[in-house]
């Protein structure tokens, strides 16, 4: 059994695959095709932070795979507080046949998972952000036309240059995990005291020289990007920390400039909600270059080609 | 694609169909005939007012029509306040086929639905509650024996008298707009202060002269009424005005002398919850002219009917 | 048309019958055999207290069996404020085809089942908690070995002794109901002031002598027991009583030593969550006696085949 709780657990071989097949559902739910691999299967969905796309893409993406959804918020279930953790992973896991859990602690998946009868998903850390990257790789591969071919999916990576800019936070740890197994590099910029964090992101293992290169000024990140992307200056959970935040991060908002540095054809993402004028420009977010709207949609697609892999396997 | 915001954004000839369409699905609901037009289709819901009604009338609905529901409070999406409403609008509506929005302000769910790639319903806004009209028109076409047949649904209602007694309330507007549009008249009595407004039910454009008539005393309201209807005196969002309504209101309680001034066959309507004592007597809603709880569950099959007619357009 | 409110609702007939039958749906279950006979059936959960186990395996099982779920909680609908308990159980009915609740008083969800068109099932309530006691006998059932034939169910539990450890509450009324209808024994041990209701448990009728049996110290109530079972020393509802009860309770805590008073084989049960080191000591829970998992998963079972037998009647 496999769970997905780093975007690290899966090879590029998996990967190759995943992109392929969520292209496949994807084509399948725009054609009104009925496809109901996950018929009689419940998806356990455990949110400990509030959310609307993970919640709606996962909700909405089991239901068109024939399954359903126990939505569990934390006023029903605090995951470690009104029993522990490793006797709700048992219970749930008896009753359920797949669970998704957005929650505080990496730790805190990770236990579950040790105790779950059923594969987990990570719909969310303080330290990581799967689901929301390998959607951000399908929206850069369906944008660059190589869509059909496993192979191709992956060589259309290879080499490109995503640029970061903003928080060292879980969607760039992610990013780094990304770009050591798909063979691209990442350019991270984060305001000083908001690096990310190699150790955390790698897990202290040996990763692949150059995936990742850190600039001071976000317009050297910018330099040659194939992907511009960013997120919002406060995560949730970091809400105390806002004043100081906006005043540390008012230089690392990605602007008209910061595109243009950019390759012409670039794309740019945010994984949102957004705050226009903070950690984007509207002209930029609302622009020809934006495949934002595309980027929230491919969470579903890539999503329900995760839980088929994780309840059936490869098919086809 | 069409939205149904207000109660006039439909004409008349839809709404003889959609009457005609809501009593073929609660007779297949009634039959346990097995209807699945909505299969694979996804419903989301936005409730930023609590509601059980509401709820349970949709989702359980969607239900019966094949689909499926996710079902977003105001701690999982505030409109406007996590991100603008245009981006939650954009996101949602790329993830499933329908919205059904409680909210505040009529001006939220018009934006919304200006940014949605679906239909939106307005499941109540401060200014209407089309669906519960619909189900109170339904529900009066049904006590008066005239099913079946769509033309004569809607002559059923022409020349009827509606009494409504008490706040000039989204409920009234949505009256006043049902009455302009299906010929008949609304008798409206509120308290001082609390006067339906024409500009807001009819958005400044010109009426059926006579589809409304003002009266200072609810007797005269009721007098030779078909249909008396009421609401609680204080709507969701007004609770701070609550002692200022009770004194105010003391007049306006529906009670069997009202009910004896209308027609002898006069129907009695509310849209719950009721408080017994306040805007009703007990003996008046849970009495013989009472057909309460036949309109709380016809807000299901007309819903139904709507659901699939913005979905699917015009069957059979 | 039946509800099942308390245990005492249905006849040892019943029950034999509905141990069959959980153990033909668990049997479904485990193959992953399709079976929907509650299609097009929608279950109202209201919740007015949290729960994990109650919550998910009632949603779960509803889907396993082809059906739907509408779930409330308190801030969608407070069973008696924001209107009487019988406008609330009349709308739900008409919309819905069966209720499950689980409130404060017992007086609730009586006066909810009485203007109910449809069954209501209690999924907990102050007084009694049949669910979870019609789970522990079929997994005590199921561990023995006596599935598949129904009078083979009951005669498996005759003469056996059930030795109940901890507080008088909810669980504890629900096993002396139990044990007077299917012919077993209930060992009670609390600690003063925290004993069981008789008058409440019976509601003033009479039962079986020798039906349940006090100890003053619970190691006398454990000896020769065929199962020991315990609960948390503050259920929902008594936190303000927490510390008063860890000094009662103190010397209600099931050990190892306690268990070695009962059966060789005898089993453990708690009904979740649990606080090891409080009322149960690890080595227990976690020990191999423990069939805690088995019972949680089995709620989920026996629940499907309640939900089936109050909607369909017996079949097979």
């Amino acid at each position: 059994m496999k769970h997905y709780l780093q975007f690290s657990d899966f090879s590029a071989d998996e990967y190759a695959y995943l992109f392929q097949r969520a292209a496949v559902i994807k084509a399948k739910f725009k054609g009104y095709e009925k496809y109901h691999p996950l018929a009689d299967r419940t998806l356990a969905m455990i949110f400990e932070k509030a959310s609307t796309r993970t919640r709606v893409s996962f909700e909405a993406g089991m239901y068109q795979l024939g399954g359903s959804v126990v939505h569990l918020t934390t006023g029903d279930s605090q995951l470690g507080r009104a029993e522990p953790i490793e006797d709700s992973a048992r219970v749930i896991s008896r009753m359920t046949d797949l669970v998704m859990i957005r929650t505080f602690g990496q730790d805190k998946i990770e236990r579950f998972a040790e105790f779950s009868r059923v594969p987990v998903i990570n719909g969310l850390t303080n330290e990581f952000h799967p689901c929301q990257i390998m959607a951000d790789l399908f929206t850069f591969i369906e944008h660059r036309g190589s869509r059909g071919d496993a192979g191709d999916a992956l060589s259309c990576l290879q080499g490109k240059v995503v640029a970061w800019v903003g928080d060292g936070n879980n969607m760039a740890n992610t990013w780094l995990q990304a770009a050591d197994l798909l063979g691209f590099t990442v350019h991270v910029s984060t305001p000083g005291g908001y690096e990310v964090d190699e150790k955390l992101a790698f897990g202290g293992k040996p990763h692949r020289a150059g995936c990742y290169k850190v600039f001071a000024n976000p317009m050297d990140a910018c330099r040659g990007a194939d992907l511009v992307t960013t997120d919002v200056w406060t995560s949730m959970g970091y809400e105390a920390e806002n004043e100081a935040r906006r005043k540390a991060f008012a230089d690392w908002c990605v602007d008209a400039e910061m595109m243009s540095a950019a390759q012409p054809d670039a794309l740019f993402m945010h994984c949102l909600p957004a705050h226009r004028g903070e950690e984007v420009m509207a002209d930029v977010i609302d622009g020809p270059q934006s495949v934002v709207w595309d980027e929230a949609e491919n969470r579903m697609h890539v999503q329900k080609a995760l839980m088929e892999y994780l309840l059936l396997g490869r098919l086809a």
